[in-house]
């Protein structure tokens, strides 16, 4: 059975309070519930885990490696900055989904850069909770297309 | 009934000839196939073109203007510099995603740039063909969500 | 007779539908209007040309060779990249102004700057439909100063 | 009846004697007069003023509030980096139109810069002495516009 | 009761000890007596923290929430990088003050710029450990002036 | 006896009428009027002192050199462009102290780098006419510290 | 037999007019001339084209795969910004030589960066003319040689 | 007796299954039996940790004070932007050694930066685990060398 | 006779009072001093003055057009920002020379370059006071030079 | 007769030892031998030298003035930084072409930037041997189209 | 049996004298004494050798090439532009280490960077005269190594 | 009895021949013989010295340690780059004054950068070969200076 980790970062936690002109007031337990019901739909497995802690999210991909088949990952404002998640993700090798809540080029420049995106499957950035259905999505059909390589 | 068109920029007919180390062996017209028959499902009405002129998907921005509910955009290279084709998108206000076959954030530095991103509803990058059916997905979740608002 | 070509870059055909906000409710038939009607006060020709197609720009540019005494230019977005649009104008050393409806300085950075009027005589910027008729008053001033010389 | 104060930077008296390569034959006595007949036939009042001193432009700024309807100013190389020049126009929030003689375009790279013209309305370079007269009627134009709103 | 939580970033702790040239001899328990006693005097609460990990400061702020009138912060050297710190202050939106012992205008540059004072009321810097009462101060005056809008 | 100079650069003067969404309706006579009353309770003496002009304010830092123990500044547009400001500062050798009304982090970019706050004691910014009692107080707890040592 | 395709971007159309101090009086039919009679002599088969259009050029790139041997290439000021253009020859992998006429080192800066020589075989710039026997003669050898191999 | 502190940053825990083509099979308890064995026959003490943690890092550098004589150090991808070790390293004084398994010069241009070498004795990269004990001989050597001045 | 003006930019009035550690503890009136008795040596007529306002220095070189043979010019901090005084020497186009006490490659990076250099005949910088006398004896030679060609 | 100097810079003479991946089989010798015939062919003076000194490629640049009528040089890696060979070109003005084995746009950035283009008649690059021939072509139509001229 | 050329840059012959506070008292001669002791110890043929000249040592890397198993070097300031150098190690191919007496990170910008690490095997800086035999090890353990390979 | 050297750089020997427009027509030997005559003037020993390669520059430098009082440096184009012989400079700790024969703030931008001015006493540039004379004569009165010190 496919296995799948979804790992959001920093703030996420906050999601509905945090600036709702931005993110709107759909909650992360709302993103986990929807996201739950689509594994089931899909017949996965889902882990869900959030973290305001970059230690404790690369723990947690280490952790990932050899039980896990696909990162679905949000890293918050981590996605900027930290070249130690970019490198926990290279050392395990699942593929991973990176998604945005917001659209990250409408928002500082500082956001328009992703230094995580570059060890991802791709990246789907600017729908709202959507992101995470359509990265859940994303993610069973390229892990069913390397099945059949 | 709600009306979609896909638009496609420079180089996007050569797909299946154009590096497939980078690309695959998917057509163009493998994909309009695949939309195709998820609008079918969807209910939706969808228009489909492409060109390697950027005058010409102006011009077919500004014509989809009062009859067309949302866009489905992969710019090709116009992506990087074409300002004119983003300006063409503001002016009809028309709810757009933009799609990428590949991962932009793993190519050469001139591609992790977007100009027209910053004008369109969010972006999916790096999942081949899937990334148009992923874009088609959020455009129509995107105006459904619109509808009740 | 004099004979004055106006030509009008990407979008423009839109205006009155394009940002409001931006640019007002005039239309380019307005525009047309207003210097035509200017053109007839000052006893010159006047031809009118929009296109979205930057070769249709340059090809137009360069039909003006040998039949036209001035440029009053409106590149539109092609402003901040088309080096070829430059260099068309280079290539017919007809003179040309550079007008824009919106002051660029207030406006997103790439828009602070013009790859086309360094090979203009001057430009004019931010006074709205205005700026066209100033620029043609500029033009026909500056084509007048020269005949004396 | 409507104020217009026209304001000239660092060494525009020199105008006339300084690099007349650049800026031709005319002086500022010659614009003056000019703008003065340009006003009389408007039916407008025209303050003129010149100093080559940053903080007298400043302090003459701060006078025209409440008492003048319209700028024309021609900072000089202030220009390029006087931020103070920028908030005293901001200070006032009187329609403010900038001048350039010369099409700072095809100058020395520091002078495509203007720290001031993103608070003025527009901007117009490259007529020589016209640009004044130009400048002017646009002010106008944009004051009498105002009106009607 | 105004309520107040004074947070200290990485080595912090470490005050008094590292590089006295820079920092004084003074230590975070001396900065803590200090701020109590001013509270004491104002009638207000005061929480102190201090962490050398990103995610527990993080944490912490969000744990204010809706408990906790006002934040005095000094990230230390987070202060130039932790855009996480940064989107937890905008997600709690409590009125924040950021302090720093040292002018850091007058250290190296990447101490120049702060990616966490953008969503801070100000930034207090220089005065050593005067600049955490200067901040409380602050913070107590700016909570007052709101209470009356 | 202390003796303390207040120094305001450009536009200062203007306060309560420029620009109150980002600034308030507080004059600089408040300010100096607070000032004032801050330093008779601490027993100092207080000189105050705005100019538009780069040069009188170099002329007064000059001025003060031999008879004044501490500097509060606000250089105003200033604080970004003049090294002779800077300079000036350097050259009398007194304490100074850097105060800004409005968080110049907040703000335009290049507002957010001084180049006079490297020769300053500290700096303040973004409490509105609280930064200048702060300043205040900063500078006489400096003064004091310094009597000690 | 071999097939050559020799393609030129926007303005070489005016060549023998376009700043001949640049370029001098050579026009584009004696270009065109000089390299059929070179062909001939090659034994070689040669197809010539010229549009001031992106979109015609590329389509005439896709329009040559399968059918030609080699592009010979001057994209003109297309060659600083197409990466359009670029993708258009890595698409149809036909070994590309790219001339210029005037050396791009000696002339403004953004003439010195090419984004499509990059995918080509090699570049020749300076000669005039003779640049483009220079480049039919490379690429003859080039396929020549890759013959042998 | 001398006592030596082995730090490990992010990820290499995971050494042996991350990028074998970059970093070769050795695993980090390898590493660490070959420090002990070094250690051992230089009859100093030696300490592990490794922790994905910034903040565990610093914590443990803190409490390292007083009791370590000197610091082998592999941040690993916090190298490139952690401040806030830089400022750990700075806090304690001890002398520390920055090592590498990889050559860092040939990587991605963002790994070419370390923040954090500035405040070491010096850096060795390059040479897979034997990097490590070069590093504890250099650091050693360093420490001996000290006692005898 | 030969006509010198010496023009010394901001803070120089404080020459001798300035970081002594810097520039030593000359005065201006000393170096005033040392450049008449030179002058009168070589028979031509001094005149000297030193304004701390960039508007003063301005008018003052206005003032020697058409009397003043050559200019002796320490611009002070204005060195790396006035592009007013740098269009002020252009606009007479009397010979200067730019000299400076201190090796301002020594010094900070913003002190590196000169805007008002490249309209100078030369620059001499690092010699203290002599670098005044050996400006001057620049300068006559160089108008001595000028003489009989 | 016409006399050709071919020069070549550091690390040529190892052509066909060095990156053979890059530079392929052939060496100096073998591309001297051919350049030889093809110059016995045309009936020019060939003269051939290489060196890795760059202070040996200038004395023979000098030593060319007065009796050669042509250089074709590979600076080799200094083509990117050697101002001093620029200089030396410059200084003889001798006309010279430029050569290059491979694609110098398709290697790392620092080799995109030639500093010595600048100063030649032309540039060749990315034919490999071929490069040279061609470059002695170029360089002998130049030396014969401005006899004529 | 394993032969190790050492190849010290420019300035290297002055160790002792030049900036004793930066680089200490010993002399490159004994830094050969101790290498050649160290050598002899692991019974390896060690030749030595310096030069101010780029051209010398580039030669001396050729004639190493096919009688030389190592390099150890130190290029003194060419590290940071000798890209000639860089060529001149790729050709030969000998796995070479590069040392620093100082640690670069810590001196000026420039000296932060290295154009020739990249074509190393690894790089030690910091450690004084330790850094050659520390590099000699490298070099030795990693010849060791490969050999086994 | 004091003793200096000069040294000229790259294409310095070529001076009358070389862009006489920007260098004039005065020869390195009329230099030398013109320094000799000051020098014997003023009793002071005088060494002169020219050379293409920057390793003999080096060289020289170093031999002038502990027999040379003072260096009149003309570095020619490796002003721009040379750090090696900027450490010459250091090493030999030999008080130099640097000489250009143009205003190098007047030419290309990469002119305005000097890599050894920052460790010459001073700059001297603008004045022809007048730069040498006024440069022997700030270097002796350098070590006269020094003497009473």
């Amino acid at each position: 059975m496919v296995r799948i980790l979804v790992l959001n970062g920093p703030n996420l936690n906050m999601l509905g309070v945090r600036e709702p002109g931005v993110y709107g007031t759909v909650t992360l337990a709302d993103i986990e519930a929807m996201l739950r019901e689509q594994a089931a739909e899909a017949g996965v497995e889902l882990d869900f885990c959030q973290s305001n802690h970059e230690g404790v999210l690369i723990d947690r991909i280490h952790a990932a490696y050899g039980n896990t088949d696909g990162l679905l990952l949000n890293p918050g404002a981590l996605t900027h900055y930290s070249y130690a998640l970019r490198d926990a993700l290279s050392s395990v090798a699942i593929p991973a989904v990176e998604v945005h809540l917001s659209n990250i080029h409408k928002r500082e420049a500082f956001r328009h850069v992703s230094v995580t995106a570059a060890v991802a499957v791709g990246q789907i950035a600017g729908f709202g909770a959507a992101s995470y259905s359509l990265g859940l999505k994303a993610l069973l059909d390229h892990l069913e297309a390397g099945k059949g390589a």
